[in-house]
């Protein structure tokens, strides 16, 4: 095949452009690869269409001839319905070809559709990623990653012009998807709890900016801190990471910890206020909007847009 | 007085000599302070003693004639017996001495024994500590200070030799406290974080050095996580910083929700993981034992030590 020369790059389709999605999508046409997007938001397309890309609203028109496969949806059940549904593409692509499955998923659910992929013939990349959007159209994401040793030759070359670090995590789908939800555990705790310490920091009258000031330098850090806190502080709750990204990744481990007696405190706790957040009407808001609910609740002022 | 002129240093007594306190005290000495020490535990005072401080074990004998008065106990309670109980200290130190109160207390105690020394014409600077033992051994603590620029004043040269990094953050007793609490709710809900997920890495079959490997350097990261997982991995849960430390402090912050009918669900759910661990007998064992809560409960096998 074409990459396996190290030639010829191969062609790439990208489901679901959204802003991480075409952030991929734009990093690989940037490094010469061949493209095709896709998006249910024909306005998606045909911006990617503008960078030099072909497209189609159709998962089975986009992916035709593909020889890698990139899906960047919300769920597993979307994942599916690209692969396998009425419109779906499996049976579109190479017959070599390769998935690389980015969507946040339980463990469970990534062996399930790996095991349909590779009925096929095909090749599977459990390929969770982390970095946000700016990353996402840098090419410089972190890839958490396991599959066959095919699934890792196959998708080398796609891997290394999207991202900056790729984690190869085993040779079986579900251990990256593993891996990506004991991440989304501490990232939606780290959130939720740096939401509680400045609505907490506003009740006792305290400077907010003096307040992350210390913190990132203490030992009460995180990243999620470091990098959500300054939303809160200018009052911009517009989204970068969406309250319902949380409602979601914390209910699949929930429900992880549900269907193997595992109890997860902490995370219940935290997914309890993203859904405040979504039910007080900001499930689309930046998901620092949990500060909002203490506000909301409480009375207290955080700082307004300027 | 002696550290007006910048000349020579004033007569310091430092009060609570566990881990903290005697590391700082031997900064002191080791820049060339006069030291007297003081702890319940003789041992702990003939140990300073051999490097060269005086000492004992009663609060009013160690600090007679002391310039600046450090306490470096556990709580608002032990601060209190220390400066105004029977052995108390208070009237024995110089006139206009200083008071730097290290304890993490309420905002509210701090302001209440703030108030109460300044009655005597000495002055308070609440000056809660963070940064952990080897960085009190070495000087290069973090100091939360707030008080009058008297003491703030009084307290310059002896701030320097125990501390790399000093906030001033305001003019009164209570907001040094203030943020002592904010940072103490990030630092016991992250702790009791890092603990879940790899409690829960465990339970999924993960390879936790290689959990510890792709979170930190992932956006679920946090200071907590870094610096406690190590222990988890190691199976030594020898205290560097015990149970009961974050028992005491995540209370502390919960007194201050009830009294300011403010929630704190998700610093609540962290307090109850420590209770736990307290009841399951590991109140004096490192606070990372939060991960052995799970493992005794579910028996997932975290790593034994070597």
């Amino acid at each position: 095949m074409a990459n396996a020369s190290g030639g010829t790059k191969p062609k790439v389709c990208v489901i679901g452009l959204g802003s991480m999605g075409m952030g991929m999508a734009s990093s690989l046409l940037r490094t010469g690869f061949p493209v095709a997007g896709c998006d249910v938001d024909a306005a998606r397309v045909e911006a990617l269409k503008g960078q030099g890309a072909t497209g189609d609203i159709s998962p089975g028109a986009a992916a035709r001839g593909a020889e890698i496969l990139i899906t960047v949806v919300v769920n597993a059940a979307q994942t599916e319905d690209v692969l396998f549904g009425a419109a779906g593409c499996l049976n579109e692509l190479a017959a070599d070809a390769c998935v690389i499955s980015c969507a946040t998923m339980s463990p469970e659910a990534a062996r399930a559709m790996s095991e349909r992929v590779e009925a096929t013939g095909r090749r599977y990349l459990d390929a969770p990623i982390s970095g946000g959007s700016k990353r996402a159209a840098s090419g410089e994401l972190t890839v958490l990653a396991s599959g066959s040793a095919a699934a890792f030759e196959a998708s080398r070359l796609v891997l290394s012009a999207i991202a900056a670090k790729v984690y190869e995590l085993g040779d079986a789908a579900g251990l990256a998807a593993s891996f990506k939800m004991v991440n989304q555990l501490l990232a939606g705790v780290h959130i939720a709890a740096a939401c509680e310490a400045m609505a907490f920091a506003a009740k006792q009258g305290l400077d907010l900016a003096k307040v992350y000031e210390v913190i990132t330098a203490a030992a009460g850090n995180s990243w999620m801190f470091e990098n959500r806190v300054p939303h809160i502080l200018a009052g911009d709750y517009s989204p970068q990471s969406a309250v319902s990204i949380f409602v979601k990744d914390l209910s699949i481990l929930m429900d992880m910890g549900r269907s193997g007696s595992f109890p997860l405190p902490i995370a219940g706790a935290a997914l309890q206020m993203f859904l405040m957040a979504a039910g007080a009407g900001m499930a689309r808001d930046d998901d620092a909007s949990v500060a909002r609910v203490y506000e909301r609740l409480t009375g207290i002022a955080l700082p307004k847009p300027t």
